[in-house]
């Protein structure tokens, strides 16, 4: 064996996050050295265009354009992979473990789609692969899911774990902005990407759930399985009648256990304002976590930017080099998984919020009423409002009791084809999170 | 080396917690043999006395009330301390630490007074001593400050790690309880204990906070360090203006970093309704801890009871016993420290809410202004209110701006000796939490 003197670091990425990880370590340096007993030292970077000015003063002769420089180094132990998205991020993680190469990633694309056969390829290597900057930037959460909650069987998660979308949905409710207004602000501030498509659809809550999830359950669960709706179809006049009626709206992801079997979805929500999570605004993400034993903990703080997801990434590498000191390689446990299907969206129950345009005249509401109960949707309460007199159209809002989502998609369809009604506004699933 | 097949263990104490464990750990014992590689076995369990009925079925040979039978035998390789309390829980870690054996522990007096030594023991012996459970019952917080938030200078921890004050607090708030009728309520829940002193002056939440700035701080912060008061002082009528003040009254835990001294406090204090700390009701607990990279995060769950407290041991138990399998000793890394002193509470600032009786007559209120002011008080807000026509007495509630407690503690003297001050009712800080 070497005789080590430091641990070298191949950082792939130079971006926002990878700029804050580049000033972060050096200036850890001397009390994570102390810790860990190896000073950390970052040898190569990855960059995609050498010339590119960067707030991030990094000696030029550490950057290169050839990933290899990185993959082939041998005295290489550590690769941070910040480069985002699935491709090439995935074949460098792959290549890296593959060549005994610990990894320490904030890449949830990658960990939601590969991450239980990444995690094989490590445990085969010897190596780990560290992901606590996937989901929620700073906040520890999959670390908690690894060590602190281990004992407990997960039977339900409710997050909100993407601050983008957050951050609009704050703006609308607070200042009874459009979508489109708040989106604009979104962007403008730098919280919204120029394609907002990955936020706003829902996909990067998504993948952050199909992450928490996979742990929480100890089995896979993919993207692909999980219910994705976006905040698109979000109109200020949904947040005019929520505040009226005690709620926020919030973007929720959701996992949870029902009938052994997996519930996992992203969509708005309405949640009671009295709810911890319904106070969590802004670019602020919040996990709540259930477990047998320890009942239900909340994590909460700011789910991105470089320096909280710096904060998750220079932890996990002072835990690979503490391991790397400490002669230990993979420490990857995996919990015994109970083998649940995924429970298809249409046998979800939820509460449901239903706005729609009718005709303002007799008849109408037993119409609608006798539609809902045809498909076992009972009505919890009404609001009727005169829309438009000139138009003699009235805006119905209706907030069921527990429905079944087969059940309210047809009287969806139902309702779609009554002459009276006018126009479906929108329909919110409602979370008591009971 | 001998041939492993199990990791023994001894319990020690078979109270609630205790009993919680020793049930908790057979039930689990096949999904966390997976994960460890041998199976965990509870081999002597501690307790004093052998024919006392028991909720938990424990058999009885296991059972004995000499410690030694724990601590000298050499197959026991993890010893959890559940008995409470500084003697013999004390001498009994240490022994176990001595003897090479892993110690796991819930006790917050032993790892409050005489934590740092223990460690430096479990260092020295190769062995670790773990204490999740010692705050915040199964909220995962002593890791995260270990591993996940461990790349962070810590500046701030605002806390309600109580559950017993903050249920009386609760019931007081909401319901217009006195202290006293709200202390009951919570004795006959078993919230409370008969000799509740612990809980309600505040001691339990100085030795949680201890161990906390401990962590945070890299130094040995001391529950002597900590100034504390606890909420017997506290009237229904002191939260009839906090409400109409906009505020909640909390028992806070606060540690930290002003002008390179270290700020260490449990006392009640003012907290605005809006903030998530202000919202955390009941048994709850909640720890907000801000970092230079990771920013402003919060952790929030049940504080105690038996099985989040089990939650967070057997965590422990599984982190120790996965460390014996890979062969590792003890993994504490102590962080740097700047050596910083423990700021006098005199110096400390805050602002203050003030409830006194006053003769009902010109000139009284400019009598308590001048002597606030001579102390460099200011007042940001105050409300006067007839308390008593037949004795001409008003009651009188004065917010200050920030002040120093050194000034205030000399106007309250002051004014105890004005004539026309009948009575100071109370003076609670106000907290903002910036």
């Amino acid at each position: 064996m070497k005789q080590r003197r430091c641990i070298n670091i191949g950082l792939m990425g130079l971006g926002v996050v990878g700029g804050g990880v580049a000033r972060i370590l050096p200036q850890k340096a001397s009390s994570m050295a102390s810790q860990i007993g190896f000073p950390l030292v970052i040898k190569r970077v990855l960059v995609r265009d050498l010339k590119k000015p960067r707030a991030v003063s990094v000696p030029s002769d550490l950057l290169t354009t050839d990933a290899k420089d990185i993959l082939d180094d041998p005295d290489i132990d550590v690769v941070i992979e910040v480069i985002g998205g699935e491709s090439p991020a995935h074949d460098y993680i792959l290549a890296a473990l593959n060549k005994g190469k610990h990894v320490v990633t904030a890449n949830k694309e990658v960990m939601a789609k590969h991450g239980p056969e990444l995690l094989a390829v490590a445990k085969e290597k010897g190596v780990d692969v560290l992901y606590e900057a996937s989901v929620g930037g700073g906040i520890p959460i999959i670390a908690p899911f690894k060590h602190d909650l281990t004992a407990n069987k997960i039977t339900a998660i409710h997050a909100i774990i993407n601050g983008t979308t957050n951050y609009i949905l704050t703006k609308m409710a607070k200042e009874n902005l459009d979508f489109g207004a708040a989106l604009e602000e979104a962007k403008a501030l730098g919280y919204a990407e120029a394609d907002p498509t990955n936020d706003i659809e829902g996909y990067d809550a998504a993948y952050k759930l199909a992450i928490l999830a996979t742990l929480a359950f100890g089995q896979t669960v993919r993207p692909a399985d999980i219910h994705c709706e976006g905040i698109t179809r979000l109109a200020a006049r949904d947040f005019r009648y929520a505040r009226e009626l005690g709620y926020t709206i919030k973007l929720v992801a959701i996992a949870k256990e029902v009938e052994g079997t997996i519930e996992a979805r992203v969509h708005p929500a309405f949640l009671p304002e009295g709810l911890l999570l319904a106070k969590v605004d802004g670019v602020f993400n919040a996990i709540y976590v259930e477990g047998d034993l320890v009942g239900k903990v909340l994590f909460y703080g700011q789910g991105a930017g470089a320096l909280p997801t710096s904060s998750a990434i220079v932890a996990d590498v002072i835990e690979v080099a503490s391991d790397i000191t400490a002669g230990v390689g993979n420490r990857w446990r995996s919990k015994q998984s109970a083998g649940m299907p995924i429970r298809p969206m249409s046998s979800v129950e939820t509460r449901y919020y239903l706005r729609m345009i009718v005709d303002d005249r007799a008849g109408v509401l037993a119409q609608i009423a006798s539609s809902l109960g045809r498909n076992s949707i009972s009505i919890a309460s009404c609001i009727q409002k005169e829309a438009n007199a000139s138009a003699k159209t009235a805006e119905i809002v209706i907030m069921t009791h527990l429905a079944r989502e087969a059940g309210m998609q047809k009287a969806l369809g139902e309702l779609r084809e009554l002459s009276t009604v006018k126009e479906i506004g929108n329909f919110v699933r409602v979370e008591g999170m009971g």
